[in-house]
């Protein structure tokens, strides 16, 4: 570890404080955050339903993909600028800041336009080259963890990114690589224990993507919230049934909204507890 | 999954009831289990302190191994029928019952005597003599998960007990391996929430062998609630510093005080929200 | 490693020569081993044939499962005592030494009455009790390397073996889990040169259970040949579309006929080249 | 598989012939290549020196790595243009083809510029916008497999090439992570069987990066050459010691000459073996 210097909460006895990021009236790293939408931005009106769906329930930022890094060159590859278009729009409209994956040096300019928050995707944690050009912008970077990464693989792609001169990092654990089959990846709660501990940066917890299964997105939240994340990542769409990818893992409008209530809940539970308990949880 | 008949909560459209198991007083599958004590056996004297301590904050079974399977020949083996004695006469002055892993078929009845519950350890979750073995006496038998095992292949193990005569199983999520290094294991609580839904059988966690590090049990323990588990083995020892086993990951008395406040708050708070929520957590 | 002491190579200065281990006219170590056979032993009939067409190919042992560890309770579990008669028989019929698996404590002296080698299987490799008790018979004892463990792992085992008391360990490299799906494990063929330089054990390899395709074994039992292990291990039915288990990865006698003949040239081939090349291969 | 059109060797009843690609009077798929040379270049002295050794002892590629992909972004990243300028007059003075890695869209065309072929690394393997980008210029690509890919999307990631235009791949097998520590990664020689089954084009192994050790690099070259492979790619550097990348797995020129003359023998008694024997090997 001994080349992480900017991410570390402790180098050679100076303690950095708590990373805080202000996007409008949300202070990331403070406020819960919640980032809900589809898998995909699939169109205006798609996009429109969904943004106002997870508004409603209380989301305080909205995702959607329009550069789609897929396995196979013949699976729908994404709106591209068009879809930035739309997402923005929706944002917009609702009054969410917005997020969305690049995944090309070349774009990160233009997305940076519209985009209040770049997402870098687990398959390219360590496309350092991106990491540089993110690097250099002036818009926070959420980073998901490589889905075979190290956490020390992780926090060096982080380091990357603040030394090329942006200080604004989110982490994201989005399940990791296992032999296990039921799930789509294996959720790695521990790992954002761990980080919390080493790192000032937030931390927040992609359930969808790490389960690959709707029914298993309202626990595995609700333990996120319990091994200290600071914000969650969960795809909805208004009919997950027809959605152009990722169907098994979308939720509805109304199961979004039954998870918000839960994890508010939850949240309140857990702050309760902090205060009441002489110990770090 | 063609071959699971006996483990699965529903088979042909007949749905099996889940398990309970009743020791005494307690009864496994309805009551919240906490099993708790030192990684081995190592004295009288150490024993019989963790029984008390353990009691006294609230466990409701006494742990420790006697028969230690370990990496190395050279490292500390346990005490064998001693140590079974030992643990024997803590559980009795206690009124904890115990549990204690075997790990050769020859040992099945001897410590059957002894111990309420018999633990099969991780190494030997495929060990299908030692499986049906223990399928053939009348005491109850908690199976862990092995380090690389599959979902299925864990239920195929419980399968070879039940359908050797033994119906009261416990599976127990200890952690998988993976390329991560800052934790000994990855606790794979998705897999608890997986297996709750396909099994009638209750599913116990142990975060202190999947995460080997004593700072990260209790949040651990918070989310394997939140993940609906039916209870928690969780090692503790009077004086970790000096324990001849697992020296990093044994909580201390008064940490485990600590987490059982929070875990018994926690379980309140879950039933509060399952009461008010209309929804499957 | 520092626990290592009797499997090493070199301990302090103290260089252990190579491993040799005599059965009858075969000497381990230095003859090139080639077992063969059946993955069970499903009749009299079959291990007869079996037997014959190994011997006649060229062949120094036979192989046959009689006691078969299966993931499920309700696949083949082997004819047990009566294969062990059968597979005794075709040993002696055609004066082919005989290996089989033993899977519990309580079979090793019966087992070792009939079985010139005893096999420790992969799911086995960390069964302590197991290797303690084969490690008190005076037969030899080939150890399939676990299918997750790491090299250390698996000398630790052999260690166990040894420091009961017998000093003739065989290690077979049998594949690891791995994400490849293509394979039924993957092939780990530079543990085997790692494991030669370490250890003065002699080192087989499985390519039949690491590969799971008959279509694989003689391209990577010529690839392993090269890696320097000291013999193979291989699966041959005389008929393996009705084989009652393992039917894609067991080779016909035909085509182990052709493997035996290119695996003899490339090992006539291999020596001239350590002959005339002055460096270690 | 079913999206797997371009790689496949058979698609439908139409079967493509292995992909040969003329550079200068070498043609790859035919003529078995050897790429050698440093890891990284580190001045124009040093690979002009690596290209004249390798090239003597009989290399028929030059590798040098100019754009480095380093985990932390405080080790050296390479000397890039300069780098490039460097290796293209080495490449010029020795006769050899050049190939270097490419990590960057932005820098595709430059690169394509001075080199024969473009080298994507394992970190870059689902690089989606990499792919289509080297998928448009008239260039061969060398695609390292990711260390953690299945064969599946390591195709797909070919297929996304050649899909975008461009004809020439080679993919090149570097090991895979697994968890054994003995060496870096693990050499996964099947898979090299499994693909030249599967695709017409060619495949090429990489020991140095997948062992990570100078003393496995000759056994398994000849092990690479019994899978079947087309070519080898091997560090050689001057004086590995004072390397600034890589110093435990990169040849000495010497160590080199030997790997040359062994694998040479090996590729006429692999060809010899083939023209005797009637089987596929």
């Amino acid at each position: 570890m001994k080349d992480l210097k900017l991410v570390m909460a402790k180098n050679h006895d100076i303690i950095t404080p708590k990373t805080q990021i202000k996007i409008g009236n949300l202070t990331i790293g403070r406020d819960f955050l919640v980032i809900a939408g589809p898998c995909s931005v699939e169109s205006e009106e798609q996009i429109m339903k969904a943004a106002r769906s997870v508004k409603e329930a209380g989301a305080n930022m909205l995702r959607g993909g329009t550069y789609k890094p897929r396995t196979s060159p013949y699976s729908f590859q994404g709106l591209g600028r068009i879809g930035l278009q739309y997402l923005s729009k929706a944002g917009l409209e609702t009054g969410l800041p917005i997020i969305t994956e690049v995944t090309d040096t070349r774009d990160v300019y233009l997305i940076g336009e519209y985009a209040d928050v770049l997402q870098i995707g687990t398959r390219n944690m360590q496309n350092y080259s991106l990491l540089v050009e993110v690097g250099k912008i002036k818009k926070p970077v959420l980073l998901k963890r490589g889905m075979n990464a190290t956490i020390e693989e992780w926090l060096n792609s982080a380091e990357y990114i603040m030394n090329a001169g942006n200080p604004d990092v989110i982490l994201c654990e989005r399940g990791i690589r296992t032999f296990e089959t039921y799930t789509r990846n294996t959720l790695d709660l521990s790992a954002v224990a761990v980080v919390k501990g080493l790192s000032h940066l937030p931390v927040v917890v992609d359930p969808s993507h790490a389960t690959g299964r709707a029914d298993l997105i309202i626990p595995m939240s609700l333990s996120a919230v319990m091994a200290n994340c600071d914000g969650l990542e969960i795809e909805v769409h208004p009919s997950p049934a027809e959605a152009l990818s990722d169907k098994e893992q979308q939720l509805t409008p109304e199961q979004f909204k039954t998870l918000m209530s839960v994890v508010n809940k939850t949240l309140a539970f857990k702050e309760e507890l902090n205060r009441y308990e002489n110990t770090a949880l």
